[in-house]
């Protein structure tokens, strides 16, 4: 398969953030290629931005639906093989699921869908297609927290304690009086059930299940709404697998925060601290000898890290680079299918999917639900 | 009163930490002398301390009791004008009722007392005395606690909606291997109903509320003990006057931690930080301009900050600068009261007194009690 | 012009560091493709290479010489429009001057040639050819080093008296003794006259002067050679422009520094002060308030680092974006002459040329000159 | 001897800064105590001054020289052990040589004397006398530096290859604005040869010396003059012995920087870090591994360190205890003479003594002379 993987997208007109966002990452490997786009609700919208990235106007499309179908009926050297999906929240699944009734597999934007009964569905529909699904998680793609998940699960820091993990940020005032642009994400019909908790709170709890491979067994929240109409603020204790207890807080009502999601971990041996405002550090502690700082590119890494790290260290490494990260891991896994071959190394495997999607959306359930009823203590039941 | 302040000292024992440290924090500013102690339960160590100290073999006495009853008698021209306290935590009530009783105005290690019904028999013995009672809990001695006090006072950050204070430790796992000499922190008889909330999990306390001016008001919390016997982990949800939320986590098996105790607040303007392992930079955040570092020593500081600093900017002042401000305001309060002075400013009345105290203990009993009903919300009374 | 820039590349075969961070930059923003390349002088590795970028094989070329002639003759919708040149220091030269008696736009790694009079000879061929010449000093290419050469223009920090940059690296004694292909690098007739001034020196030199807008005048060097045969530490006295003064050091036996490139500036005003290691933070000093924290991507910056970032704050952006910021706006060059059009905003234009080319090797040249007549002040003089 | 040091002070009066630093420096660790002082120039303020101290009228003098003849004459039980000098540079010498030939030793303030040859002179006193002579090189005192030195005295990063060490200042321009209280400081005859060079570059060269355990062979030596009338910035090129290469620059006009002392080396097999701003982290740097962060009070630290921190690691300490490292040094010093007893550990000896005087005054008249030769390669020779 010596060509470029290609795709199409759904939503990032110009002048959004996120589309650009995924076409930067996607592009940045060159192993990915854009070749059709629905990319606005307003045909002229879309047609603009298919230009502007220098598309072919008949592959831009006014609707997905319209973008799918014909997609899906072009010979094969011109087909996508992927669908990327950058809506806005409440066409996500319906994007998705349409994706993949075509054949086409999917790397969708988070929340896959507005709550968790439809991302039951969606992992039906995902099952049934035989297509991979990705869910954009970006943190995850750091090289640093591949090697925070290393060092844990290769028991350098014994069991596991403790986990703090946070993601403080400040956009919302500043946004709310600046434009309407964002309107969609305060209203529960199009952004789904949950605000904050839904929009970053998930990055903190797939963060922390990432890092220290333990499950978020049950949840005691405290949800609060400052400005606009859904939870702008929430605070949660966790209990997780193996005992380990918790700590999880994010707020879209932290002025002065950019997006200063962080983890720290403590094991009977050693603590880590990460925080994406730096991200190619990764503090480790111990309890008798000198605190050391791991770095993005070093020689001394596991393998995960060593994998995904676009430079050698002494180059810094950014946001973009690790959503390339989810690309290129989504990527490679649909270049092994078209060959038929198992890929050597698990590392490359490791992008967040449907599964990740699930317990996403069980873990807003779980905080609005607890929450709801006062802080009480919550199981995060996938159903 | 053209004279140094004297105190007498209960506790403190050579080899042992908390003594040490009140002993420098007292001398360091020439305002305080020490002029007797009782400085262990064994005799013979208390005449060893006291040797050490270069003090008079006749002041250094076998027991509290006799001390107290002793210095009591002396000409006011020797008598010590305050106690100090610095025993293991069960003596701390008793030594400081003797001494109230005794005419000397006291000056204690924290927790005040073992629970919260002793700490108002003691705030009722205070009240009754007439005399004066200050409680070390130094980080508000710190100058950037006392601006990042200040700056909410004044308003700049406007309304405050939530506060997140933690303090991490590593120490247990170290010391309870170690030795034995800190056996007594695992005892409730001898440290108190609780372990990790009362030993460092006041002191986060303290700072939220000293720092916000904002009261908890209920809590939930889930204290867990991995090593001991008493609670060595604990994590809060916290509501506060005029609704704002927080959180408040400590922890004395975060290994490789050192006495990481911080703060964040954000309000409806601004935020700020601060950490006690870089303790003279504030760090202050807005939501349009560029973040700030306001650094001890500097002339655009308010008052308070100000008059506490020891050096001009530039010299990093340290733990023991921090304590000795408490020690010194303590001691300014002495000396006003004997000249029958107003203070001229308000600042300098600024050391944590009984009420402190209280507060301290009813946020014990608080967490014990959620905890102990699973995380339900409890109301932080004062009885 | 509804099409992207294209480009074909010299050098950067499969394994080689700078080519791969070439084509990231290049491809990172969709405004330029690869077209074609000369990727070794082993024509099974150009091959190679090309394939894994999956290009026509009839497009990849065995010598550049061949490439050019060859790319030269094709039809204008498929012709290169400019020629990235990644080869080891000794083929700069040639591959420049070829590429532009073929008419192609040249984008070169630095330096750009292997002495000053080389480059002086290069300067001629660019003035003749009428074309662009740009070289990747990529480090200018960072938001905030933009930012912080806005602030000195603006005259935010008064008149400039200080400067200090540093770029400390240690990888020298790693690599040499891990390998031999950096071998070229301590090979005069492959590198250049100098070995740690050309490399990163320049680097230093660059920065220096594009933050403050002072040349340098005169300076005073003492280069030592510690492993290699060439210089690997160099340690610099600065006189510039206007009675500035400072200090330039750079050295590749710092071991266990990465790219520690960092520059401090300090002016009557204020002061400012910035590292690669932690490229999205400009620290700026104020003698009689807080010191500030400025951020990539927020509001409160100048048109230039607003420009050139390529996400809104809390996004870190790393090494490759600066590096795509030079490619950038060396394709909005190409297509605004394609256009015939003004560029609006002078910052579209700010990359390296060959000015900065010819600095960087009479600074090199003086560096050299002056540490072998034992540090004696050499002007900085262009010839 | 049961007792505590005494000592007297000469300069120091109300107001001052340094002082007040001394005397907190002495009072910290209560093995001194202050007895008598000429605290000032003016009778009246050095009577007011003894007063604020607590000291008897009768024990504060108008002159130095009249408090050095009386003092003398006192019993053996009232006598001070030391006498501290703090006076403008240009009564150090006069002060220490009448100390010494009166019988006490002399803990001085530097520079020592306000040029070379009166320090020799003074070494001639000092030798004389058999007393000890004690310079406040006072950040030499801070724990992390006593560490930096032992980790370069064990060989644990290799031969020493390169130093970096810096002391940008800001506070000239402000001073200069605010007050005369500093004029003394830009009068060559009240504060002898150098300005920036004597006042902080000393300073920096002492560190440099004491950390890496190198003589600085030779510099070449850039002065300016900015402000005042002496030199307020230099930049220096240093050869050290071993073949070690070095920068040195210090100024007084850094706008916004505090005392940002810091130095860096690196030798062959590692590299470390240190900044009096964070003073209590030692930055440790190594090829292969990740970077370490050693900090005060910790347990894996070398002998020198671990004996004079206050606390155990996680309070940090600051600048008045890194002072008081040397004042209790030395204060130990005198007891053991007095007990006729041979001090157990080297460590306890550690304070900078004549030699650095010595070492301190050549140091600024090399870089003057340097400087006024055009940066010519000028040896530091003592004469």
């Amino acid at each position: 398969m010596n060509r470029k993987i290609r795709y199409g997208m759904i939503g990032g007109g110009i002048g959004g953030f996120i589309g650009a966002i995924h076409r930067m990452a996607a592009a940045m490997d060159q192993q990915i290629e854009l070749v059709s786009g629905a990319f606005s609700s307003s045909a002229e919208r879309s047609r603009e931005t298919g230009a502007q990235l220098y598309l072919p106007a008949e592959r831009c499309y006014p609707t997905f639906e319209e973008m799918i179908r014909r997609e899906a009926t072009l010979p094969s050297e011109q087909r996508p093989d992927f669908i990327a999906i950058v809506t806005p929240n409440h066409l996500h699944l319906p994007a998705a699921q349409l994706a993949l009734q075509h054949g086409f597999h999917v790397l969708s934007d988070k929340p896959a869908t507005l709550n968790l009964k439809e991302a039951k569905a969606l992992r039906d529909s995902v099952k049934k297609s035989g297509l991979l699904y990705g869910l954009t998680h970006n943190y995850t793609g750091y090289p640093m927290v591949k090697e925070a998940r290393h060092l844990i699960r290769s028991g350098k820091l014994g069991r596991v304690r403790k986990v703090a993990v946070e993601y403080p940020q400040g956009w919302l005032p500043i946004r709310l009086a600046a434009a309407q642009k964002h309107i969609w994400r305060t209203d529960p019909q199009l952004s789904g059930v949950g605000g904050c908790v839904a929009d970053i709170g998930t990055h903190a709890e797939n963060l922390a299940e990432y890092v220290t491979g333990l499950k978020i067994l049950e949840l005691a929240a405290d949800a609060s709404t400052f400005m606009g109409h859904l939870d702008d603020d929430i605070n949660i204790l966790l209990r997780l697998e193996n005992g380990a207890r918790g700590v999880l807080h994010a707020s879209q009502i932290c002025v002065g925060e950019e997006n200063n999601l962080n983890i720290r971990v403590w094991g009977e041996l050693g603590g880590l601290e990460w925080h994406q405002t730096e991200p190619n550090t990764l503090l480790v502690k111990w309890p008798d000898r000198p605190g050391e700082r791991y770095r993005t590119g070093t020689r001394y890494l596991g393998p995960a890290a060593r994998l995904c790290a676009h430079t050698p260290a002494g180059h810094p490494e950014g946001f973009i680079e690790a959503f390339a990260n989810i690309y290129l891991n989504f990527a490679n896994h649909i270049r092994a299918l078209h060959e038929n071959r198992k890929l050597s190394d698990d590392s490359a495997l490791d992008y967040p999917k449907i599964d990740d999607a699930i317990r996403g959306m069980a873990f807003v359930e779980a905080v609005l639900q607890s929450s709801a009823s006062n802080a009480r203590w919550t199981p995060l039941t996938l159903g």
